[in-house]
């Protein structure tokens, strides 16, 4: 797990130096948008997203220019969505990775706008030829990006928990939710690394599934970790799912009976990358580092 | 001016039935959301952009149906625009096309939403192999809709239009800023429809001028009518811009001044397109149109 943290903290690194030169400060009436994209780009996080790019695509040989490319661009895909899930008529959260959210830090119409440029930026940057990836590479590449994150995905998943809020759901619709809201943009950033690489269309499969499974692990472990830790621990307030109404998978079988359905679909994850060798280690620390972190 | 009429209420009717088929209902929890983006795609309106994408293509010969496509892409790109720029937040308008603006109609959290997976969805339709478009025309469509519509382009625009309430601007902070806001999304309608003709680099450069120009005089022209045209014309709360302490051609030229203006542009738009024959006649009266309307 060492092994893991040292190399999530140098891709981290890396993918937070292309977004910074791929979002430069600009002067003028743009500069306030600029900064507040950069601001909720450049706060830091693992990078979770982009190292599974990253980590997938190296598998296969592609070189890491490309490969932190498309890793820019999913890690502003998921903080467009953070931006705009904070906003007051949402979520309303002040606090993003300790620090004030966007339109805390800015304003409503800041934050709102930025995120908005955000994910305008993420599909520019996949149709980038600079991605060192064929026309058709990158148009499958925008394709996966915009079916995972659209109104059959993320967002979508965004809907369903607003509408949720309040009523109980049963355990297949938290998984549902949970899988269009957080899990198909990580199965994507796996998926992205096998679109990259060119895998063939069983190992792409593969390798889908197990970004499927890690994020359903991670959301299930998500769930845990805002039931039992601090809001020190988590950089964001605490016990915010509970006082919302929301149904989570703690509500439904206890912290314990969570925790063991975390590390049940993250055995899973790992038996769809069974046909890799030591290559895949990283791969597989990662499902067992998404059910242990405590932020 | 009858010509043009006929020919744009024809064509908006195909790009609806377009963006009905691409937005099926759905049942669930994300069966709000789909609402919402109906409702704000498919409530009329002249469809301008879409109907400069398929006027420009079938220059080229392009078939109806990719062109119509990426009509409705442009359309779902525009009204996501409109969507966030109507919130609370941002100019907070309760009237849009005569009717209740989304979050009006839904909330907040939906159009937020709505808006979002607008945007997603534009893209997603232009990279979909159903444009009848090679890889590398619908990447160059992908890249062309995202740098008219980020930060570079309508984003930053809209930023720059929020930064600039209540402060003079002068003509050319004012010309930049319509260039931004409203014109490059215009100047790209014009442009995809010589992307999807495959165009040669001098045509598409015309195209690509008649439809900034185009543009400029559309939005010279709309300022006009903010300041001298009824709410019932407009369809929209009038005298916003005056209200909102708004810099505009009107305020900096006068009424006369302005119109002025719009009709000077307009020639120069005009002028790019003059080594068409006939068959860009439609493409001339909408220069006319766009600057004598009055909604």
């Amino acid at each position: 797990m060492v092994r893991l943290r040292a190399s999530m903290s140098a891709r981290a690194k890396a993918i937070e130096g292309m977004i910074d030169r791929l979002l430069p400060r600009v002067e003028g009436g743009e500069a306030r948008l600029i900064d507040a994209m950069r601001y909720a780009t450049l706060g830091g996080g693992k990078r979770l997203r982009g190292y599974m790019v990253a980590e997938v695509a190296s598998l296969f040989g592609v070189a890491p220019e490309g490969a932190d490319r498309v890793a820019a661009s999913v890690e502003m895909l998921h903080a467009y969505s953070l931006v705009h899930d904070d906003l007051p008529a949402m979520d309303d959260d002040d606090l993003r990775r300790g620090q004030p959210s966007t339109h805390r830090k800015f304003d409503e119409a800041t934050a709102i706008l930025a995120g908005d440029a955000l994910q305008t930026m993420s599909f520019d940057i996949l149709a980038n030829p600079l991605t060192h990836a064929s026309a058709d590479v990158r148009i499958n590449l925008v394709r996966a990006l915009a079916e995972a994150s659209g109104a059959a995905g993320m967002v979508g998943g965004q809907m369903i928990d607003m509408e949720g809020e309040g009523r109980a759901l049963s355990l297949d619709e938290v998984a549902r939710l949970h899988a269009l809201k957080t899990g198909c943009l990580i199965r994507y950033s796996a998926e992205a690394g096998a679109i990259l690489g060119q895998a063939s269309d069983d190992v792409r499969k593969r390798i889908s599934a197990y970004g499927r499974d890690l994020g359903a692990a991670f959301q299930i472990a998500d769930d845990v970790l805002d039931a039992t830790a601090s809001a020190e621990e988590l950089g964001k307030t605490a016990g915010k799912d509970e006082a919302a109404g929301k149904s989570t998978y703690v509500a439904l079988l206890g912290v314990d009976g969570a925790a063991g359905e975390a590390r049940r679909v993250a055995g899973q994850a790992l038996s769809h990358i069974d046909i890799f060798g030591p290559e895949a280690d990283r791969l597989r620390d990662l499902v067992h580092y998404v059910v242990e972190r405590r932020n």
